[in-house]
């Protein structure tokens, strides 16, 4: 993205590449909220030669919407955004793709039974095709290692799966329990069971 | 599950096998609350010789309890939690235990920025091990068989990316949106933004 933006920046203009991490589902300016930044972080990535005064200057914009900042390089960046996000993101996509394609399971019945665990599925692959269509254009390398990375650790729990080995699979479900707590410390979750699902839709 | 149990079933006790497709990530007894299985479905998987009164009496115990019921076969329910529960579960964990996996990325990082999307997923990967170490290892054919496609899939993604098909992953991230309508009209999710999640947690 910072390549294909810089060549077009005119003389005098600082460009600071920045992005917040929050948002939902849905787009546009009627999707927003007062509290959309409140402790959610922005990113600023600095490029070479960026006015520090301007780094400063867009720091305190974000501050003064509620939201934390951190630098990063614009490497750092994308793997990081690679595993956060886009892998999620695409994975979400494919599982919907799946469902929605398997004949032997009819579309009313991925529905109705979707309180299963899929529907949590749905609302991240609800998200705006053509904003994701890009996302994964500008970070192609990053999210194919991640996404390679992926499909290693499932074929090895698959393999679990198929060859028995309780233990593995006991082991694997029991360390990925840590990271759920330290997203609730950090306040970047609510504890609440499903987090706080409206009970009645 | 239905062929470990049934050969144990004393004379004269009837055996219905039959679970609800509602709960949250959270176990136990105190994890319970009054309207956990309002306007959710509980699936009742009748064997061969289960008494019609029998059956009778538990779908009206769920229909008492607020849920709707449906009955289905053994091999048609197992393809069915597959798709909606099983493979998603699986998807998580993996998900998650790839992040907590990357040296290059801290945790740290990872729970900072984990409001782009990767949440969601820690939550369904915060659920008990060992029940889900159980239903893998019980589901296992119908858990493979999904998964199978699943990765059949998310390589055609990966592909377009590769290769800078916007096109083909526009069109399917516009196809999974469907989905998620359907869910919201038929009751089985909220239209709130980020299911409506409490803000300050």
């Amino acid at each position: 993205m910072i390549e294909a933006v810089s060549p077009h920046i005119p003389e005098g203009v600082h460009f600071v590449p920045a992005h917040p991490l929050a948002g939902t589902e849905h787009s546009g300016p009627e999707a927003g909220f007062a509290e959309l930044f409140d402790n959610r972080w922005s990113l600023l990535v600095p490029v070479e030669g960026s006015d520090p005064a301007a780094v400063a200057q867009l720091r305190a914009l974000w501050e003064g919407m509620g939201a934390y900042v951190e630098e990063m390089d614009a490497e750092h960046h994308d793997l990081v955004l690679a595993v956060t996000s886009h892998a999620p993101h695409l994975i979400a996509y494919t599982m919907v793709g799946v469902a929605d394609d398997l004949r032997r399971v009819t579309d009313s019945e991925v529905i109705k039974y979707s309180a299963a665990g899929f529907r949590d599925f749905t609302r991240i692959a609800a998200s705006d095709p053509t904003m994701w269509r890009d996302v994964f254009l500008t970070n192609k390398e990053a999210t194919l290692e991640i996404l390679g990375r992926f499909t290693e650790e499932l074929f090895a729990l698959q393999r679990a799966i198929r060859t028995g080995d309780g233990e593995h699979l006991h082991d694997y479900f029991t360390r990925t329990r840590a990271i759920r707590r330290g997203i609730i410390e950090a306040g970047q979750d609510t504890d609440a069971p499903d987090f706080g699902r409206v009970k009645k839709p």
